[in-house]
């Protein structure tokens, strides 16, 4: 490789991104270097755009980017042993990042004491800088854990790893459907409609998605994918629907994904059979949800609450992906280079009117 | 037997309790009759008197009585052997009583479409009228599930199953502690007390429990009980009170059994730590509870609903209670005879100005 | 209906089947006449005709027949109403039938101690003798589990709901595979190429099924149904094979559902990767098997026994039979009359020489 | 510190232990030495003597000992921070060393492909020696697990760490077993001594324990531990004894933790109830055992085989330790210095006769 050094678009203060420069750094026998190819967004790189993030606030200044997809551009001997992979190799990069020797990481226990987050945490700061996804090199960690993309699939479909694998992990590895159940996911965005495909991989009897008036093209979607029927919540009573649906019997299992709106949970405790479970996977930027906890206990439900993907549903989302089997392509709605990442923050923060975006994903090489 | 008739107290309506006489009812080789010895009483006697229960609203004229202990007065052949007793046996009766013939009982699904219940949903105007436990005579439906009560038990101890079964099936088989768990049970009544023996009992490192300033007596016999910490919510702040105790790691396992207080959700969802798990058991009157439901996502959390007790759970409650290994006679505050059903239920519904009760018996025989 | 006799094939004695009429029995308000569309067979029938049969050997005299498909010809009004049927509606039968008072059905346990079986355990001496499959009409008890069979599918298909609902409940329900796991089946006969189909729905990423020699019909149809790679034991070391295939890692799941042979054990506990699932289905007539139980200690696997259907997995099979999904009809090798019973006994018990059958069905009105 | 060197008791060749003296190495801001206090000792430390160990063979030079207590002789600051401990602390270390950052590592999936574990895989010849704790220091790789003793236990004690936390996770974590079940433990040693305090804790009804004619001294301890009943299969017939008791129900469980014999797994399939759990976690040198899998099948048990302990069942068996509930002193039968480690072997290996040991340490500073 011959680049000296790399363009990243930084977010330099709540609100305010740039592009700068950054040299490449040199790496050893246990390190390497990323060619980042396309970076996926969802809605939480535009709350980190806006400063909210997590339960701490965002970091700054930062090169956002946490959904990567890259070659190897570079890397010592050791670190392509533990990686297993090669030089030139297409990746997708898992952007949690452990220490390795703390106690959690030393108790195989899951939890890092030290944990670093590509395109989240860690600040341009701290060298060689090159921490996310939004540049056209990423620095790789030795603790980096990657998988190889499948022959076949190309960067821009790698990059609905992240939803994908969300969606097997809530909707098939932690809700464990089983084969005819009836299912509910609220709220179609690319997260939801990774569930849509994850049940109807899973073998789901009936797949219902709701959305709101606003979402139409987004239940076009889920309907193409493998929903069997879409609710538009803005004009007719959900939970009657379903009712009608069900002969009665209610759902097996509701995963509410929906962003901001807090309605869909009472939704969700109301429209689940008794017994039945309810994933919460959808964020309401801390609002307090008026619930009535009686239906829970009388219903006996689990609410199970889950975040990201982990190693195994990573790994599912590839596999899908390659398998060619659903039009996954018509997620991807918008691909940008780094010099437009402005606007594809307001397109993932639905802040750009008259343009309803499901997937978005940057190019930093064009 | 000799008798000819029970006595009973019956709701006829709303808050209204009077004594009738009912003939003892003719037996064939499948059923029989309970010389009730001992019923015990609990907080939805105190909703049903009030005509408030479930979803649906009590019925009237009913016998109440759901917790029920009694000798075999009288029984055919084939109930005896279906039964497994002997008459003259002093025996608990489940008080769910099942078709054995709807879809739900022909497949062992758990679920009666004809579902009955002792002392709750048989009006007395529906033969024999003996139907609930609050009489000296008990009828059993040939369904009818019960269990031997174990040598060196009296029935006035027996008739604390339905706690002790509750307090085993929410706290060990539900929630499934592990040996060295730190665990908060909310609310010192009967339940959380049997919550707290059954934590005690499955190995729990460390049993806190909380309750408010009018629990005092409860709280004390909490730690006799085998609780570590009590915790009263109106003089401290539970949450501080959790974290310093746990040097910041939090719960692992939350139980709700406060009644008709909605604060204790949040503070169950607060005070568990990441991937822990909260068990709802108490009812809130069908308030609407303000809950930040994020904190369920990114926490991972598991809520569990749970209701009443099963049969593996009230076979443990009894060999419980014949170990001997816990003073659980100091939950029997106050016994009284048939004819102070009254003055009972104002005891069990907290109504008895100056006087705290944990569990109140009926002795009907008296 | 006019009908005042049935035909039935009776086994009188091991190895001995004759034609008998038993006149139709009255019914009342709560039981009813089935008219037996269907039934079909499978190795147990043959077992039941030698005599031999779980534990405690089979019942003479005897209608055979437990996988029953028919019409309600008349049942009383508490009878339609337990069962949510209509006089006229086609229905398949569990053959379970449970006592609905004992203590296990009180208590909801799904253990009963009077059970009795359809087709196995209730002889023609007990009234209305009509008590198995293999007739014209079969009495329906009280206490029957039936389920409609939906629209559209014709009751040969529906016949093949117990070889499918055994698939569903072992390979989704008690496996529970993850999408995308590797999963190997051991024995292609109909039970196990109701494993694949449900694999297939359960979205496992590779499925693998192995036979002998003798299977090449079975093998083929098991790659139609969903397989992706077939191994006969005879030509090649399945081991060997598996783990080329999987690069080493092993499947993450092996179910043994072959009969007799006793290898097949050995091969599940080597073939599967450390932390893995083996699920034992397939009998071998009592005979001992050498393991190397060590195996199963250090690489940590659960081996998990299962016996037959449940009522959730037979109303999951019924939905995927109307789904028409899969090319099931291919499984029906053999059609006969009652008057055949004989020869279609030696078809499932692979006595009939040259003639390779996978599922065989009577139809008892021909 | 004031010592330059360490003595060690190496395995140089099979069966041939000698001691070597080995110099301290320097240390570094992210490692550490241990001071070693006490080493525990089992049947494993045997085979690995004569050169037999898991599926491989053991190392050689190799300086034994993986059950290690020792003091923080000297760490450096990033180490303390990461330990979370300080120099003088007493603490036990796990055996197991992940590398931090293969795939399986960086996954946190619990498998490390670069696993090295103390006392066992790393050889004298590998810098700094000191890998295991039958020495007076040993070397701590920054990726060490540890967990601080509790105040007021000695190393003694603490030693019996591993023993327990098998115990733990095998009876408790894994098994699961609920408040007043019936478990069965085969093989009264220190594992199956562990199991038997474990279900004690974890609230089971009635423990038996099983063992030969040899085992006296153990069963004897075992019953003051806990166990409720003990049987000497030698003189009696354990299924018919388990049945008497359970007056015909089985048991729930069973834990097989006899290491050599065969016959145990048989007795465990037969003694369990239906649907119940037998956990395998004895070795039998790789022996074949004559198992009837049909009463796997028929019973639709779960056999679950187990490996060691977890990061969480060393913290509970601390606690367990530390509480004094349990007079665990008895089962150290034998404390030795490092240069009769040869008969300390033989006491573990079962090779000295005349002499019953339970648990063995080693203490090295003597």
């Amino acid at each position: 490789m011959s680049a000296r050094s790399a363009t990243a678009a930084v977010f330099t203060a709540p609100r305010r991104v740039e592009l700068q420069e950054f040299p490449l750094p040199e790496t050893a026998d246990d390190d390497g270097l990323l060619a980042v190819e396309a970076v996926g967004m969802c809605g939480s790189d535009w709350a980190q755009f806006e400063g909210r993030l997590g339960m701490a606030g965002a970091v700054f200044p930062v090169i956002p980017g946490h959904e990567i997809v890259g070659r190897i551009a570079r890397a010592g001997s050791r670190a392509l042993r533990s990686w297993n992979v090669a030089e030139g190799d297409l990746v997708v990069v898992e952007e949690v990042l452990r220490c390795g020797s703390c106690h959690g990481c030393a108790a195989a226990a899951g939890s890092c004491a030290n944990l670093r987050v590509y395109g989240l945490t860690v600040p341009t700061t701290s060298a060689p800088g090159l921490w996310g996804g939004y540049a056209q090199y990423m620095y790789l960690h030795p603790n980096t854990a990657m998988h190889r993309v499948p022959n076949g699939v190309h960067a821009q479909q790698a990059a609905l790893f992240v939803p994908l694998a969300n969606g097997i992990r809530w909707a098939q590895h932690v809700a464990r459907p089983r084969l005819g159940d009836v299912a509910v996911v609220q709220g179609p965005g690319q997260q939801g409609l990774g569930c849509v495909v994850a049940l109807r991989e899973a073998g789901v009897g009936l797949i219902i998605v709701t959305g709101t008036a606003g979402d139409a093209t987004r239940l076009a979607l889920a309907r193409e994918l493998g929903a069997d029927v879409t609710i538009d919540v803005d004009s007719e009573n959900p939970l009657e629907r379903v009712r009608a649906l069900t002969a009665g019997r209610l759902a097996d299992l509701v995963i509410d994904v929906s962003a901001g709106a807090t309605d869909p949970v009472g939704f969700a405790v109301d429209m689940v059979r008794p017994k039945g479970t309810v994933v919460l996977a959808g964020l309401k930027d801390g609002s307090a949800v008026s619930l009535v906890t009686d239906r829970i206990v009388l219903k006996q439900l689990t609410l199970q609450g889950v975040g990201g993907h982990d190693s195994a549903s990573v790994a599912a989302a590839l596999r899908l992906i390659a398998s060619g089997r659903y039009p996954l392509e018509k997620l991807c709605t918008h691909t940008l280079p780094l010099t437009e990442a402005e606007r594809a923050l307001a397109l993932v923060g639905r802040q750009a009117t008259g343009e309803e975006a499901i997937h978005v994903t940057l190019i930093p090489s064009r």
